[in-house]
């Protein structure tokens, strides 16, 4: 396992939950990204509270106003995101935003369903489209012919609740909005790590574990796992992968999780 | 293998391709269905003509406006199903109806992922819906405790371009709306198999080969697999499925395909 060296990194959601927790551990690492972008859909409000504090401390973090199930929202992001970085790539995207509705298979809906499915699954391929050329630019400016998430790579945060195989704590909660995005969402990165490989970047389905975070305690069960451990061995995996592991859905311990 | 032995039958997109085939096949049966019910989205137009050419010959055979993108046309066809069936329930729930949009991954957009997704995703999950009372009514009208097609079914006419484990002819098409919409809905098949067991109800996506359709030829290349094969192929698994095989995704010749 070689040290996680970025130079730059996108974190969408990033102002609580998992995406604060990731922020937080770039921020604070010995050789910190000289950029950390952190999306968020309203920057100026009060859920954006904690980025801003962190703002006040970190030049390096920029927060970028990010609506995933907005296409011009993401357009516009892509544009702000490259005029920081001024000529070089972006390493690092973390596909992190994600909605959860907690109905019963009878009580589930159209408008959810399609709202789940447009920020867990159609957000991450639009933002993978829209960020393309910045990962590309990282891939081409990194040394060596392997992928790896120090050169350029897309995150997409899934879950054991879109795998099929284990139908995770199905007793808890029904969720299907939640499961049928994140199951495509696998089918994407999948995707992805086929059309993205010869721009030389990694993808990744990665689940974070069940966290104690609002999307994590909204089944009403108290959550096992807590942010830092799950950012911690996030971070751990990262800097782990290499050319073999794209394309594959992996917990935040490492291990293989089925389709 | 028992004898496909259906009261009724519901088939969605019935007015082409497999859909079409499969209501030809079940008029055909030595033992037809009571009442064979054919879904399509304009049952008056021209490209409904073999279906209505079918209805004048055959009095079991009830055409039916449904859109199943639009839960207000699912809900009026239930209605009507349930009118015409007159106090008995609906043995089998064929969802057919399904579109592609062959886009590259680099040029797929929100608008073909939601079209995708509410046609071959959501459309299946509110039909479970809509027709559960009729569904439930045929478990318990059917002697015996264990499920099967000739007691109460959904079957979820899947793809194996849903399967994240095979990545099927990614070369040809990337259509990634498709199979994000069909992994997806291989999810929504295991949701209802756990959800509707308990109502005697036997939930199955089946893979119906690549056939020679307007969707199989989508692609450009040239499908390896007929309608009529399909269809028996099809017909021949239904009727060996038993309560193991619920929650399961299957291909035309019963062989299982990974998620």
């Amino acid at each position: 396992m070689g040290e996680l060296r970025i130079h730059s990194v996108l974190v969408t959601g990033a102002n609580r939950g998992i995406g604060l927790g990731l922020v937080q551990h770039f921020l604070g690492m010995p050789t910190p990204p000289k950029w950390v972008f952190a999306g968020c859909r309203d920057p100026q409000g009060q859920r954006a509270q904690e980025l801003q504090n962190l703002a006040s401390k970190h030049p390096n973090l920029v927060i970028i106003p990010l609506d995933v199930s907005n296409p011009a929202s993401i357009k516009a992001a892509a544009a702000t995101v490259e005029k920081h970085l001024g000529g070089s790539g972006l390493t690092l995207l973390i596909n992190n935003a994600g909605v959860v509705k907690i109905n019963k298979l009878e009580d589930e809906t159209l408008e959810d369903m399609r709202q789940v499915y447009t920020t867990n699954t159609i957000g991450p391929l639009l933002m993978g489209q829209a960020f393309l050329p910045l990962l590309k630019k990282a891939a081409q400016g990194s040394p060596g012919s392997g992928l790896s998430c120090s050169k350029a790579a897309i995150v997409n945060v899934s879950s054991i609740a879109g795998s099929i195989e284990e139908m995770y704590v199905w007793e808890y909660a029904h969720a299907v909005a939640y499961r049928c995005s994140k199951a495509a969402l696998n089918m994407l990165t999948k995707c992805q790590s086929l059309g993205y490989r010869e721009h030389g970047i990694l993808c990744v389905a990665l689940h974070p574990g069940w966290v104690e975070t609002d999307l994590g305690s909204a089944t009403g069960q108290k959550p096992p796992v807590t942010v830092d451990a799950c950012v911690q061995g996030m971070l751990k995996v990262l800097s782990s992968l290499s050319e073999k592991d794209t394309g594959t859905f992996l917990d935040w311990e490492g291990k293989v999780v089925p389709w």
